[in-house]
């Protein structure tokens, strides 16, 4: 928790409490959750700690700790104290995978950015793109946040010419799916997903913001469109103490 | 790798090369890697070395060396070298998802064994089974190998009184599906599977024979007989090093 100037804690002593000083101290919990200074399952300090850290009355503190819990930041074990929430979020894989609809099914909104866009041969994505090697793709590397924490990342790659100005769409509109269908693909299904587990390279733990002792889920995937012609083979890495794949019935049977 | 007996390097050293000192050699080799002294993916010392070291010709060493090759212990990359074969076994996640026929499509047979059975109250089982968490149910400690190598262990818990008589089901034939069908239950399916990955416990390591940095791949799942009654929940922890799980279309069809 980052220290407090003195002018905030005295402006924070005034009998009626100021709105903006409970939203601070919020938003610097919030930061340190996000962050990682408090991790998912610790127990914050009690409400009076806190409050004589931050230099407020207790019932400031308990505002910001409400807000908190309304986000889902936290939560409150009767008795026992206040947590960090554990991130945990069900992805279902099924026939038609969507990251952002999964996660709004969880009650989850994700934010998805673009780190990067570049033309490749397609080398070891030519076997599940079926097409030669020595043709060109887009590799497209994005990264989806829930809550500000960040829970996995994506290489794509998508056959050239037929995707050229994708990562624009993608920019554009935030989602592969509303990318795909700007550029003529209006659906498309999962091919296959292929599921394993191992500890991240230094690079990849820098991407997730994970020690290297966090292993990761890492789901290699095909999706075609409605003819059958592959659109987009990747490779999502989950940081595994954020998301756990579920397979059931209900996606068997999905037509 | 074991020291070889003076006896046993002058009988090898005779002409005709003898059967038996070959045999002797593919199984050191063979328990080196079972017992992961030589690491998957590892490279052999060459020929000369190895045969210097068993004091045997050449030709010997070969006869050794075709044989684990034939096994699928080892692999040559031609001008590199020969390597300890990596074991990633494709594991269908599948309406009807039974590990020794997933094992038999990918070409491998797996040994299970029994490490112990015991009544116990339902608990945490409960819920997944759909049943009271004071009722009792029989756990049950699996163990899979293929080709020696441990690649997963799974408890399970079986609702009773319904399922008393099912870990001598078990010892006597030796999958989960006869053991159910030997108790009146001659197919079942798969309701959900819920994939996470995590760092193992020193028990779970263990019992795994892998190291503390090799992460699990958790797989917990219901089976429900045709009527749609729940008849075993259970928890696989596979060797991330040797199982990888597959979803696919041709599962998301099967009927």
């Amino acid at each position: 928790m980052n220290p407090i100037t003195e002018d905030s804690a005295a402006q924070a002593l005034t009998q009626a409490p100021a709105p903006r000083r409970w939203e601070a101290i919020a938003s610097e919990l919030r930061n340190d959750i996000v962050e990682g200074l408090l991790a998912p399952g610790a127990r914050l300090p009690n409400e009076t700690e806190l409050a004589q850290r931050f230099g407020v009355h207790r019932h400031t503190l308990r505002q910001a700790m409400q807000s908190l819990v309304r986000e889902g930041f936290v939560q409150v074990r009767h008795g026992s104290g206040t947590y960090v929430r554990e991130l945990v979020l069900d992805y279902a894989l099924r026939r038609r995978t969507r990251l952002t609809q999964n996660l709004a099914e969880a009650g989850e909104s994700a934010s998805r950015e673009l780190l990067g866009a570049e033309e490749a041969l397609a080398g070891e994505w030519a076997a599940p793109l079926r097409v030669s090697p020595r043709s060109r793709v887009l590799l497209l590397r994005t990264r989806a946040r829930v809550r500000g924490r960040v829970v996995g990342v994506t290489e794509s790659a998508f056959p050239l010419p037929r995707f050229a100005g994708l990562a624009e769409a993608f920019a554009q509109h935030g989602t592969v799916t509303a990318a795909l269908a700007a550029l003529g693909v209006p659906d498309y299904t999962r091919a296959r997903s292929v599921i394993a587990a191992r500890l991240p390279t230094q690079a990849e733990a820098d991407a997730l913001a994970r020690p290297l002792t966090q292993p990761l889920l890492v789901v290699n995937y095909t999706n075609c469109d409605l003819q059958g012609v592959p659109v987009q083979a990747a490779s999502t890495l989950f940081a595994a103490d954020a998301v756990q794949l579920t397979v059931g019935p209900d996606d068997w049977d999905a037509a």
